[in-house]
Order: structure tokens, then C-alpha cells, then sequence
């Protein structure tokens, strides 16, 4: 077998067979293909596809290119969310406790912020204390006793995908439906949860710019999942405007908490009730009406927040972070960003807000970065509010007076309007 | 600018600019864009295209990456030609002092064999004290005195092709025809002829498998050459059996001077008076007819043969092997190939009998590789020909006495028939 055939096949728009996907990927994590000859491969994927069988046996060589979690002794409870990376998007902090708190068990490995993007493991290190590296044993001991542990995600799940995503990364082919979804999955079956739901964004702040790019890759992730005996379901949600009032690590723990104690913002309630409701349908196998009352009573009986409070606490995170959230907004220098005319928010664009959020230190440009836990935003106003002149939009936290920039960038993501914009649809499609 | 834009726009069937272009080769050459981004981008273009002005500016940023020819002062009356490779093609043996006796200036860089295809430096060099590697000094002055000099290729004659095509080669983004054409023709304009005569070759033993591939190459290398002001005409010709009786080094040396004296087969006798008729008229820019009749009593005259013996006599060579070609046929072993069956000849797979010849010692299977220069294959039946059984077809040279997988590949190479094969067209079109 040559990988000069292989790429010469793809070219032709032909499909390829499992022997000749696993020895292109073994073939390059040995370091006997060149990255020349796999970026080459990758173009003709890009532009000629795979199909879904190619798709399944890229994924199964990723997965297996590395270390798999085995959680098979949970018996179907365990759950997963992935969100495809957003702004503001904070849901694992606040899903996590509500399912854990009615019986499923939530084994997630999670990723650091990039770019405009943040991190769930970056909030949670938000938190001093809070241990996101713990050894395996622990890991699962902990899901066993209170059912929810979050830590970082190993360097050995899934390697292949981690070197093939880098070159993807600067041979302009990230783009192509077979390659993310199969990325992602076998990140999520290398982490070895039985049930999986999936957050497929799509926006302005978003890789996904229209709904129905966002359905097909949420096909094509719930069609391998399936292929891999999960049970699997997705989300297409809105992320043309950053998710709840707050972008940032310490600020988004803010927020989470609001959510828990039945106080968030609407749109971010409903998108975390809706997840949540999914992820307890499918490992508790329980209808959905019924699953929804359930994580509604998780939130207004305080179970949720309680589960929150064990959870950070097992971790080596002070309680009193939740306990009176006020303390995380405590970077040494704030600044209000207020409006410079009166009219309707018709726009915050996500992607732009979660760059100032960046530049006031929350963010990173290159992995391997450090960030300022206490940098931030948070709005007072949403999507289709009504602001005057010289009314107060949003708070920015740094722990540096230089709010320049980050001002500058949000009066380029920000646009009023005389008249009140249609309102957003939050979750377009449940697959 | 960025190579990852460049290499989206591409990848979106977008036409680059002259400056994106300029900015990808430059940027490689100095080794500040990767081998795995242009792979990349190279098998985009291979699935997009590009567009004639595309086409030029590639040609035009390898041609100006390294040294040129300038034949400026031979007043429009160089001519040169390009074969796209072939088994047993001595041509520019034959033509070059063909036009160099009838007022023409050949000067020309030509290349080594590789594979199954053969290569002009090394049949000249064949000769005994042959000096390929004449200081361009030099080599001016001999296309001044005596209108012809045939050395070898300047490494630093269009170096960004070499290193795209050395890349091309192990990505499999060789076949595409804009990265062709502008490949074969940066060389070609960078040697400095005013006219180019091309040799498009398909069949069995040429890269184009089918005359209107072919055609299409041909028409883009034209398209190319006349953008740049260049007189350019093209030949579409058969390459599935091997050019002539004999294929190797001193062999195919030893048929050059049969065509010279009058005496060589048949349609590699057209096709050499075919090509040089065609040099003829665009350098010294007369009609067809006339150009045809001068190539003509070029050859019966004598004055061609009298040509090329000046032409190797003033590169080092002995002229004993032009009067006495015979002395060419001197191999240390010798053996007679018969036909097994009785039959008429309906296949010589020329790409094969080129591996047969290499096996003997006449090829390379690695650039610098050493060759044999008295190894070869002459036969004495062509294609159509009636052979009895037992009747002898080829005579294999070697300087190893060991014919066995050279017999065994030309076993597979030739076919036998009762019925005789349909003729085959020699040039299937003059463009």
C-alpha cells in the first residue's frame, strides 16, 4: 500500500477502504508519511468528500491512535455534551451539576480557550484551587461517588486528530463536514460516554455561518455516533450574539451560578433546560416532557446548585465562589462601556466581543498562553433591548487599566437601530 | 498577504492574482511557506484549474526563479524543441543538426533519463569524451560558429519548478494540465529560444494516455509560449510503441545516423522530418513546403550528417562512431530475442521495453544513478510486421551477461496476432 495511490484515489473522487485509512493515519503518526502528503490528501477530502463509511473508519483510526476511557461500568448513565465553540458559552458549568444531580453521571474532559473562543476548563481554573488534572483513577472515583468530575482533556486522547487538526489548521482545509465531524467524535468516543449531545452552533460567532451547514454536521456527528452503538442527539443553536450577559472565566462562573439559582438570563435558561433535558432523556432513557420537569425541579429545588457546590468543593474550588458569586467580579480595574446614542441593539457580534474579551486578558492567542481568570465582560443589555444615549451596555473587567482596545472592538460589534429587531431564533433544530 | 488565503481562494475555485501567485513561489523559494501548504495548494489546483492568465503567472514566477538564456543576439533564429518523453525518442539527435545545417541555432539544455523514458545528455554522452557541462560562455559562442550545442540542464534553470515538481511528484498533483504546461514551458522559455517546436506525446509510454489530453496540453504550453512572445507550434504523436528500432544510449545513437545517412525506419524518419520541418519554418519564418523540402535535401545532401559530426567533434567526441556507427554496437554481451509464436506484431508496449532497456543498464531508477552506456534493445520487426516462430525480434546489449528479467519483461511487452493490426497513426496532429 502507497500513500501516493491513496491520495491519487481521493483525487478521483473514489472512496477509500478501512486498510487504507488506518495505514495513512498510522503511517503518519509513525512519522512515514510526510505532512506534505497528508495536507495534499486532505485538499482532495475537502473537495471531493467521503463518504460515510470513510467517515466512520477515520474516526475509529483517530479514536484508536491513542488512550480510550473506559466507563462501561456506569452501565448507559454517562453523558456528554459537546458545543462546537462559541462566545459566552458557559452551559457545561451549569448542565453538568443539573444532570448529575438526578442521576446521570457526567465523566467530561474539556478544552481551554483559543482565539475568541473560551474554555471550560479556564473558568473552572478560574476558580482557585480548582485540580482540572486528575489522575484517571480519581477521575472515575469521582464520577462513581457524586457523579460529575471535569477535568482537562488528556494529550493522548485522540493524537491523530490533535496532529491532523494542527495541519488542517494552516493548510486552509478545516472546513470540510467528513473532517470536523470526525475530529470531534472521536474525541468524544475516545472519552467513552454512552450517550452524547451535541451543541452544533452556528452564527456569526460561529464556524458555522447558516442553519443548514449546521444540520448536515450535526447529521454527520449523530450518524457516526450511532455507527459506534451511542446514543446520540444534537442541538442547532443560535450564536450570532454572544450566549448570556457574561464572557470571560470568573464572569461566565458568575453567570453559571445565576442560572442555577433560577435567576439567569432567559435565553441562556432555556438553551442549558434544553441540553440538560436531552442529555437526562437519553441516559436516564425517559421521555422528554418528563425529563424536562425534572431538570426544571434540579434548578428550583436548588439540587443543581448544591451538586455545583460538591462538585467544585471534590475539586479543591472554595465554595464560597457560589455561595456569594459576587466575589468573582473582582478584577482590580472595571470599566463601563456606555451607549453613544439611543436605539435597539440589532447587533453584538459574538465573535468580536469574545476578541475584546480576549484582549482585556481573559483570552489566549496561542495555546500554551497564560489568561487573567478575573478579565471580562458582562452585559447589561441583550439582543433587542432599547438603550439611550449615555446608558450603561456592558462592564468590562481586566486586570489591567487598558481598556482601549477592548472598547474600540466593542463599538465595532455593537449597532443600534431605530426599530426593534425580529427576535432570534435560540434553538433551530433538535436532530 | 497569506498562503493560507491563497490557498482558500484556490481551494473556492477562485482565480489568484499575478501578485498572490509571485508572493507563493517567492515565499518558497525562501522557505518561508511550507512543503504541506503548497501540497495543498497544489492539489487544488488540480481539482479547480486555473486560468490562462493563472497559467502565465506561474510560468512567468518559475521562470524568473532563477537564471535565464538570453539569445537575443541570434536574431530570432533560435529554435528549440521539447519532446513530453518517450521510449526510444533520439530525435533532437537527428533534428538538431538538421536545422543547425539549414541556418537554425539549436541551443539547447536537454535532460537525463529517468524511469523508463531516456534522456538526450545521456545519449550524447555515450560517446566518449562527449562534454556536456560547457561554460555558457562557451556554449554562446559554439551556437555562434557552428548553430549548434546540446549540454545539460542548468540546475538553476527555473529552480521553483524543480522543487514544485520534486513535490508534485510524491503528493500525487502531478497531472494537472496548467502545472504541465507551465512547468515544461518555464524551462523552456527560461533556455531563451525565440521558437519552440513541442513534441506531445500519448499512448502507452507517455504521460497522456489519449490524443485529446494531449491536444489540450499541447494548446495550453502554446497559449503560454505565445503569451510571452514566443513563435510555438505542437505535435500530437504516437508514443504506444517505441520510436524506431532501438532504444538505450549508443543504440539509439547508432539509429540517429542511420535516419542521417537516409536509412532509418520509417516513422521516426517522418517524424523527425515532421518536427525539424516545422523548426525550419518558424525560425526562418517560410511556409511549410519550402521548410519541408530544405529538411529533406538536408538529409540526402549529407549536409546534416556533416553537421553532426562538426556539432560532437567540437563538444569532445570522436567522429569515428558518426563515419563508422557500428563501433556503437559494442556492448560486452550480446543476445537475440526470438518470437516464441508465429504472428504479426499488434503490441510493443513502449513503456515497458523502456524498463527492459533500463534493466539492461541503459536507464536509472534514481537521479545520479550511473548508466551503461552500450546497454540497449534493437529490434528488427515494428509494430504490423509478420514474425515466424523462432524468427529473431530484438537484440538486447549489456555489459552483464544477465538477460533473463529484461527477456521476461519484453515477453509481457510484445503481443502477437493472426490477423494483422489496423495502422497506426504516427502524428496524430500539427497545432
Amino acid at each position: 500500500m502507497k500513500i501516493y495511490d491513496i491520495i491519487t484515489k481521493k483525487k478521483e473522487g473514489l472512496a477509500l477502504t478501512e486498510e487504507e485509512i488506518f495505514f495513512t493515519i498510522d503511517g503518519y503518526m509513525k512519522g512515514e508519511i510526510a505532512d506534505y502528503q497528508i495536507s495534499a490528501l486532505l485538499m482532495a477530502i475537502c473537495l471531493k468528500g467521503m463518504s460515510r463509511e470513510e467517515t466512520l473508519f477515520l474516526t475509529s483510526a483517530m479514536l484508536n491512535s491513542g488512550e480510550t476511557v473506559d466507563l462501561s461500568a456506569f452501565s448507559g448513565l454517562t453523558v456528554d455534551k459537546h458545543s462546537t465553540g462559541g462566545v459566552g458559552d458557559k452551559t457545561t458549568l451549569i448542565i453538568a451539576p443539573i444532570v448529575a444531580s438526578l442521576g446521570c453521571k457526567v465523566a467530561k474532559m474539556s478544552g481551554r480557550g483559543l482565539g475568541f473562543t473560551g474554555g471550560t476548563v479556564d473558568k473552572l481554573e478560574s476558580l482557585d484551587g480548582y485540580d482540572a488534572s486528575l489522575s484517571s483513577c480519581d477521575f472515575l472515583k469521582q464520577v462513581e461517588e457524586i457523579g460529575v468530575c471535569v477535568i482537562g482533556q488528556s494529550p493522548n486522547l485522540a493524537p491523530a486528530d490533535k496532529k491532523l487538526y494542527a495541519l488542517r489548521d494552516v493548510t486552509a482545509t478545516v472546513d470540510s463536514i467528513p473532517l470536523i465531524a470526525s475530529s470531534i467524535m472521536s474525541k468524544k468516543l475516545a472519552s467513552g460516554s454512552h450517550s452524547i449531545v451535541l451543541d452544533v452552533k452556528c452564527g456569526q460567532g460561529a464556524f458555522m455561518k447558516e442553519p443548514k451547514d449546521a444540520t448536515t454536521l450535526a447529521k454527520a456527528m449523530i450518524d457516526i455516533g450511532n455507527g459506534f452503538g451511542k446514543r446520540v442527539c444534537a442541538l442547532v443553536t443560535n450564536m450570532n450574539v454572544p450566549l448570556g450577559y457574561a464572557v470571560g472565566n470568573r464572569t461566565e462562573v458568575w453567570e453559571a451560578v445565576q442560572v442555577l439559582r433560577g435567576k439567569g438570563e432567559m435565553r441562556l435558561t432555556e438553551l442549558c433546560v434544553g441540553l440538560a433535558t436531552q442529555m437526562v432523556s437519553l441516559a436516564l432513557d425517559i421521555d422528554k416532557q418528563e425529563a424536562e420537569k425534572r431538570v426544571n425541579f434540579a434548578i428550583t429545588s436548588g439540587m443543581a446548585l448544591e451538586k455545583m457546590k460538591e462538585w467544585i468543593k471534590r475539586q479543591g474550588a472554595d465554595i464560597k465562589y457560589i455561595e456569594c458569586p459576587e466575589l468573582l467580579l473582582n478584577a482590580k480595574h472595571t470599566k463601563d462601556y456606555f451607549a453613544r446614542e439611543s436605539g435597539y441593539i440589532e447587533k453584538i457580534q459574538a465573535d468580536m466581543v469574545g476578541n475584546a474579551s480576549a484582549e482585556l486578558g481573559a483570552g489566549r492567542k496561542q495555546l500554551g498562553d497564560g489568561i487573567d481568570p478575573t478579565a471580562g465582560i458582562i452585559f447589561h443589555k441583550s439582543f433587542g433591548d432599547f438603550v439611550s444615549k449615555g446608558e450603561k451596555i456592558a462592564t468590562l473587567y481586566s486586570g489591567s487599566n487598558d481598556f482601549d482596545s477592548a472598547c474600540a472592538i466593542l463599538t465595532q460589534a455593537i449597532r443600534l437601530s431605530d426599530t426593534q429587531p425580529e427576535a432570534q431564533k435560540l434553538i433551530y433544530e433538535i436532530i
